[in-house]
């Protein structure tokens, strides 16, 4: 078999890789975006997402198909609920106010949906249900992954550089890892949420975070009709165990003082966190991106928005490789992009152990907790502090 | 035997218990202050404090043997050092720049040679080496304590309210707590601080703060000749088992980029690391302030300022009760001194937590750490965050 040539072979056609080939389509870089899911099982897998105002902006830049403006809403802060179940507190973050930008309450699967349509209509090459099974030559200048289409057929592409946007159980990673090197940095966190999806009215216009005697919960939203709740569990709970009337009685106990407004719950599930950056984000002609590169916990809705960071990035570096022959953005893109990750996963981590009861936690640190939070609401600077990583720190476009 | 008798006894002759003594005197109630150590022992153990700009304020008003302004020193900012040994990064943190106040440096037996002499010139009862071995009656009108006087003589004093102003080992703490919850919200660190004090000029105008790849350093002062440096150690490490080379080895080692003045080390001395907060602050006609109510890590310099803001309003309290005869301001103590307790005690966690090297960090609490570090000092917000709190909110007042 002779392998297809193309400039940048990207696998995975999340937003990390449908952005990237759009940036890189903008310099003039031809690039093939595989993926192994069906276009239908990518835009119809209902997914949480905060849009930062930056990456609004992208997406908004990529094509009249957009309608991160439409589709999208624009919350201007979120709540924070903690304190005693008689005496709960709820403070408002004020985003503009704080930091003069908002958030998008952005389903993923409805940017994917606008995104892969752009993409198509501008003529990409955009391959579903492509299973990637070999990864080869990464060290070489002529990086090749080979595997299945659709069809069966086997395929093998020939790239000037190979991207791995293919989220958190990457086959891209271990060529840039190595076997050795790819459990990367991990924490694994000693609870879960417990996910809902209901058909019923908003119980608020924004976010809640709520952090109560009975752990933590979240009130978010999908539409006016649909709602998304979570409330903090163990990691082995089973969705299916629990009666609609429990679920409604844990979430209630857990948002004292919050009115919700109940509904059919038509989707459960379990989200485990964890915490995760690969030990290595490139090695010679492969680079990673997205959720192939790191995971955060949900609590601080950065993954979406961290990945475009990751794209902004490696676009540059890949321009400067293909079209002026120097390596010099490739080789500083592992530690620039680092940068973000870190306060992003740092970021993520705060939201996360300021908010949950840790099943470890001492009483001690339960009140040291609501210290902490005492100490963020009462003070401009912190909220401020707060806003400033929600909203999301400026892109980095320079490498 | 017959009880003295006075309007408020106070247990323990630091910092709290002397300003105590004294504000009561300024609404006209009279004290006796118990101490068991001899006054030579408590003006000459060197201790360190960072006094707030508040604490300074209200030492400054109890008497013109007040030398705070003169043997302290302002200072207007720390450094914060962190990153890799071949490219530390140095950030200071701007005080009056982005909180309008600034701290002092202190030394705390500084501040108790005045408040002594301030307390014995005003004619105050001040009783040295007397040890109180019983406390009684806290539930009824006429609590009682007894005890040995520096004499050897036996005494018992029956005031109309009991404070316990004696420190972390409070004698006075158990009648206020009940034998069973004496424990009290309790953390402990699994590393100390290895101190040293020097004869040698300072090494930087400033404290720094230094999370190194070797762990934690602090370098501060104590005068021109002399100072006082830290770095984090094994909380079993025996003080006199390193050569003074060793010392100043571990302490280089651990600030990178800063060059130490050596010079002889005279005292050195492991600091175990505590947070406790008593699970009660006040039972019927007994309360605790200061050290006997909590103590905090000493990373974020709350000690003593701690102290004083229980004592400014249990001072409220006690006036309430004793001069208008309503236990109103008594019943509200504990919950109100108890915020700014858990506030100061999350930032000295805090400060502890991003500062220093865990043994059970993983690589990716390290590298969080950085990101937080990263986060804090490259947003305004967040080191005015951090700003306010090292400079202390303001005191509250009202009960």
């Amino acid at each position: 078999m002779t392998a297809e040539r193309t400039r940048v072979a990207i696998v995975g056609a999340g937003p990390a890789g449908l952005v990237l080939s759009h940036l890189l389509e903008q310099a003039g870089i031809e690039s093939i975006v595989l993926d192994q899911r069906t276009r239908e099982d990518i835009e119809g897998t209902i997914k949480a997402g905060i849009l930062e105002q930056g990456a609004v902006d992208l997406l908004a830049g990529i094509g009249a198909t957009s309608r991160v403006h439409t589709v999208g809403e624009r919350h201007d802060g979120i709540e924070l609920l903690f304190g005693s179940e008689e005496a709960p507190e709820r403070h408002r973050i004020d985003f503009p106010g704080l930091t003069g930008r908002s958030v998008w309450l952005y389903p993923q699967h409805e940017a994917l949906i606008d995104l892969i349509a752009a993409r198509l209509a501008a003529g990409q090459d955009l391959r579903f249900g492509a299973t990637v099974t070999a990864v080869e030559g990464v060290d070489s200048d002529r990086p090749r992954v080979s595997g299945t289409t659709a069809a069966g057929e086997p395929f093998e592409i020939e790239a000037e550089f190979l991207v791995g946007a293919d989220g958190s159980r990457s086959v891209v990673r271990p060529a840039v890892t190595g076997p050795s090197r790819e459990g990367g940095y991990f924490r694994e966190y000693p609870f879960a949420w417990f996910g809902i999806l209901c058909e019923a009215p908003k119980s608020s216009q924004e976010l809640i975070y709520s952090n109560s005697p009975n752990g933590f919960a979240l009130i978010s939203q999908r539409s006016e009709t649909v709602q998304r709740m979570y409330f903090q569990c163990d990691p082995e709970a089973d969705p299916n165990a629990m009666s609609e009337a429990e679920i409604w009685d844990a979430l209630q106990a857990r948002t004292p003082g919050v009115e919700l407004k109940e509904g059919p719950i038509f989707q459960r599930d379990v989200l485990r966190f964890r915490s995760f950056v690969s030990h290595e984000l490139r090695r010679g002609r492969a680079a990673l991106v997205g959720d192939a590169a790191h995971t955060v916990p949900p609590t601080g809705a950065k993954g979406m928005n961290l990945a475009l960071g990751d794209v902004i990035l490696l676009n540059q570096a890949l321009q400067e490789l293909l079209l002026r022959g120097s390596s010099r953005g490739l080789d500083a893109y592992a530690e620039a992009a680092s940068e973000r990750i870190w306060k992003s996963q740092h970021f993520s981590w705060w939201m996360t152990s300021m908010l949950h009861l840790s099943p470890e936690a001492s009483d001690f640190d339960r009140l040291r907790q609501r210290g902490e939070l005492s100490m963020v609401v009462g003070s401009e600077a912190g909220r401020r502090y707060l806003a400033e990583a929600y909203t999301g720190w400026p892109y980095r476009t320079e490498l």
